[in-house]
């Protein structure tokens, strides 16, 4: 047996009584899809050097691979099911690859979705995690749905991806429950899928955070054919971002930072009494907007149009 | 718009009035999977100068890219609907991308999938391939479902991957027909999809010969608790093959070359019958051997045992 599949051995697990019919092993896995429901999927690779640390912690290096691709399917409103793993290892460590499974198992159970199938490669390192999962049809929270008139939201708080950064390559100084904080959020992304099942029937569209609001936000514009209007000084900003920066930086962190992996929606007025009573019962997100005619995304801060830092513009088309 | 979105523009194509429901550019993908159906799906990575030459066609690189993995779908039966591409590139050539997309959308036409998902990172350059399929539930080909009396098959011929590799680096000359021949063979493996979908209601087991019919062979063995015998006099080659090399050279090639992407599969008594029917009505595939009880892979020529070159043994557990 060679070392690349005693490696796969740390990627065996048992999926009897599950959605899994044929597990990792055979030519091809055997998954049943629930019935009248649609498949979301997703892939996302994450490269050394690029997207993590090479010399990271590989439990984290594998949850967040996991985690950022399953913030794709939140984003649809879809509940994740399967996920398959094509990993490049420059050798096969085995203490590294103990570690990874770890984190990846661990994010797999959090989450409720198993692993059915990959490929390990001996090359530079790289991680490419596709996930897989079911949504009713119609209830697909598309990028397309905003129109006119819908009011804006985000889930959680934005700016603490970017402000994580900044704290881990020194630019500034933070105390430690701050910086515990920051780069817990940064480390363990966690994707907003139960506020997700939440709002499938009620939001017109979504996307998740990963590139910054406004980028992200355009995407919306774009698939909509319309324009969108953030109100800055109601961004919802974590205390620790309170604490660390001055107002204009955190609100630059919030508005073009990415690795939020939060979830940005628009909901058409006939639900909005709905999504407020939810947000009112401990529903976890901020109206920071509207939907309006136009083209991009235009950030306003009491009543001034406002300047999206690197840009030179207040508004992303 | 960076240079890679514009890479990615080689990547979208109209999947209207397809199960398809929503393709490349969202979130996720949305795919109906057809109804009563089981989804298949296989990953496969080719990584340059480990699985293919850097400096190779990038068309022949993504055809054979394609077919590797719709290779999988095959030995399981399975009917090909989709697939993603996860494409690490060095450089964002667009010369390069462009031959690259023209054979993943030629292999994809004449396999009808749809390309419905993917990444594109920067990076040393890499391919990885997932393939979704559609199998009727009780008609998938296991590995697991080999039993003591079931003959065995394989399609097409074996070894031309194997010789064409000698004739690539040089190691042995042939003539330019042979030549063309084999080449056409390794870098255009033909998924056999067609045979898998008439073989399917059939065979007991299969799987596809990538590392070998011994080696492959070897895994049905092992997921079914049998031993099986292999005939070598009975083993199907080509002209090409029975024209460059000395016969134990050419059995060589068929028993532990890879790269053939034929289909080894067992058939009970009561189908063999009709198994034998279909090949003399043309069913491009051979008799090569039987199940018995044991385990592992038995080789015989002309009832001696037959050595297996390089492991020193007659048989592979």
């Amino acid at each position: 047996m060679g070392e690349f599949e005693l490696i796969n051995q740390y990627f065996k697990r048992d999926t009897s009584g599950s959605s899994v019919v044929l597990g990792v092993g055979d030519d091809c896995s055997l998954l049943q899809l629930p019935a009248e429901k649609q498949l979301a999927i997703s892939v996302d690779t994450l490269l050394a050097d690029v997207h993590f640390p090479a010399d990271g912690d590989p439990e984290a290096i594998a949850e967040r691979a996991l985690c950022v691709s399953l913030s794709d399917l939140a984003a649809m409103g879809a509940k994740p099911l399967w996920f398959t793993l094509a990993l490049t290892l420059p050798e096969a460590n085995e203490a590294w690859v103990s570690a990874f499974s770890r984190g990846l198992f661990r994010a797999a159970n959090t989450y409720g979705c198993e692993l059915v199938g990959g490929d390990t490669t001996r090359g530079p390192l790289s991680i490419s995690v596709q996930v897989m999962g079911s949504v009713e049809p119609h209830l697909a929270m598309k990028r397309s749905g905003a129109a006119v008139g819908d009011l804006l939201f985000v889930s959680g708080t934005l700016g603490d991806g970017a402000a994580a950064l900044a704290v881990l390559n020194g630019s500034i100084k933070v105390d430690d429950e701050s910086s515990q904080y920051l780069s817990g959020r940064y480390y363990h992304p966690e994707p907003r899928l139960a506020l997700a099942q939440t709002l499938a029937p009620l939001a017109s569209a979504a996307i998740d955070v990963s590139d910054g609001l406004v980028a992200d936000l355009g995407h919306i514009c774009k698939a909509s054919s319309v324009a969108a209007t953030v109100f800055v000084e109601r961004l919802p900003l974590s205390s620790a971002i309170l604490k660390c920066a001055a107002t204009p930086q955190q609100y630059q962190w919030a508005l073009s930072g990415g690795d939020d992996y939060q979830l940005c929606f628009t909901v058409a007025p006939a639900n909005i009494a709905q999504v407020e009573q939810l947000i009112a019962a401990g529903l976890d997100a901020t109206n920071i907007g509207e939907i309006t005619e136009g083209k991009g995304v235009h950030c306003r801060l009491i009543d001034h149009p406002f300047e999206i830092e690197g840009t030179g513009y207040n508004h992303f088309d």
